[in-house]
């Protein structure tokens, strides 16, 4: 099943992208929360309750008229890993690591499929991370790999798109990696049973402007999802509707030289084999007040 | 005004403190919710609201009788600094900083006044960091700093307390940052306008066991709020609900020789003048499985 969230007549809703369109959930019943984390909290309940709606004869709607959301527009929490992929922190100038490097995101920082991803006023550093997100389904704590891969509800495909100056400002990255409207997720959530077990061996690319500029198997993550998932469950606690982000392959902007850096008006798409195809608009941030109110600070 | 949050009857409530006792807001009308985040983005309306329930005659419960939570227990984000008092930095080995050093922390790291610490299993690392918490009340991007401090809604005590093994296990600090119930938020969000602009020049205190750790003045910031609220509003919108804490003194267990670390059975206190005073006790997790169960992963 795959899972979006979009935006109806103003509304935040909920609904299952099917081959003959989108099946409104949160119209076609008052059980169905209009966020995609209440609904995975809600568990296997409201899920088998979802394909009864799809399998039904539900209206279905044209998906080129649907507004997308942020799959999740507020996670409880988001764990993002850095340098998971060899080749990237390697490329970074980084050893490999003993242990996943983390960093959160919180939801301002997030942006949806189809939507813009915001090139900041402060900088001109904007990079792209095309990234493998794991949403959860059950709560887990102190995990074994089994019992980790047990609680996925499924994946989705995240572009963590990075303000490098300022993940650079100190040592550590957290302000480049939650400017506002940065992150793109979605554009659906696809349940761990349409997938391999750990998303393993799909490949993973980045298209800027149509030319690939990153591409790799997932079979290359230093830590997979179960072990992962075990690792992090050593010091919290992962909850349903908890989002735990991949971390990226090698070929990002900045270790490129020149770098290349995403501008105003580029396209570009993270694709994920049998997860999905994320796409995403470059718009400069509008200079929100005048020059000279901003200097009088 | 003392805001709080609490549990009443085994329902979360929020409540005023008084010279005279605790008044109970959840209870004395349903115009006012559970969350104190929700609270505060309700705005001017709710805090006149709930300064007229406080000169009515609403009855008054005995602060000790209740169970305090911690004060917002999902705040939309909270944004930790590290390194912003000059001696602490130095202590760490680390530069004087030209940007604010920042991590994020989750709800699921947070822990209420009066209730435990968890000393995780994985580590005996466990040290304390007496904070002072911003509570924003309004938005704000691109902020000046007057525009900043005009925003905040109020203050708090945090510990933020850190698992060092973990947190230096990688370059970047977050997973030793944000350990199940280790950072102690509360006990009272105290509104702006019973404290210096700012919150400048409040001694800030850290105790463990009844002994001084940690001694210094919030005048001692290397990034005072306001400047903070104006830097950090370059990269993300600040929102009603959202928490800042402004990081810790110098006098840190893990600098000390021998290193002095929290165990099972200590008390913690962190007091700021006019602000108040956070107390904790220091508690092992429990062994959650068998050894054996958890080497099988």
């Amino acid at each position: 099943m795959r899972l979006i969230s979009f935006l109806q007549q103003g509304k935040p809703a909920i609904g299952v992208a099917t081959a003959t369109g989108i099946v409104d959930l949160t119209a076609a019943d008052s059980i169905f929360p209009d966020d995609l984390g209440a609904f995975v909290r809600g568990g296997e309940a409201l899920r088998i309750a979802a394909m009864r709606v799809v399998e039904s004869n539900a209206p279905r709607v044209d998906e080129a008229s649907i507004r997308y959301l942020p799959l999740i527009a507020s996670p409880g929490k988001m764990i993002c890993l850095g340098l998971n992929y060899q080749e990237h922190a390697a490329e970074g100038g980084y050893q490999r690591p003993e242990w996943p490097t983390t960093f959160l995101r919180c939801g301002t920082s997030l942006t949806a499929h189809g939507a813009a991803i915001i090139r900041p006023i402060v900088s001109e550093q904007l990079d792209y991370e095309a990234e493998l997100a794991v949403i959860m389904g059950r709560s887990i704590r102190h995990a074994t790999v089994e019992e980790g891969l047990d609680a996925v509800y499924g994946y989705s495909c995240f572009n963590d798109a990075s303000v490098r100056d300022y993940q650079r400002k100190t040592i550590q990255w957290t302000m480049g990696k939650n400017f506002q409207q940065t992150g793109a997720f979605g554009p659906a959530l696809v349940t761990a049973d349409e997938l391999p077990r750990g998303a393993v061996g799909l490949s993973i690319a980045c298209r800027l402007n149509g030319n690939v500029v990153q591409q790799a198997d997932t079979a290359q993550m230093i830590f997979p999802v179960g072990e992962t998932l075990a690792m992090l469950s050593e010091c919290v606690t992962l909850e349903a509707g908890d989002v735990i982000v991949m971390g990226t392959p090698s070929g990002v902007g900045h270790a490129r030289k020149p770098p290349l850096w995403m501008r105003h008006g580029d396209t570009v798409e993270v694709e994920i084999e049998g997860v999905g195809l994320l796409h995403n608009v470059i718009e400069d941030e509008p200079a929100s007040r005048p020059e000279s109110s901003r200097a009088a600070a």
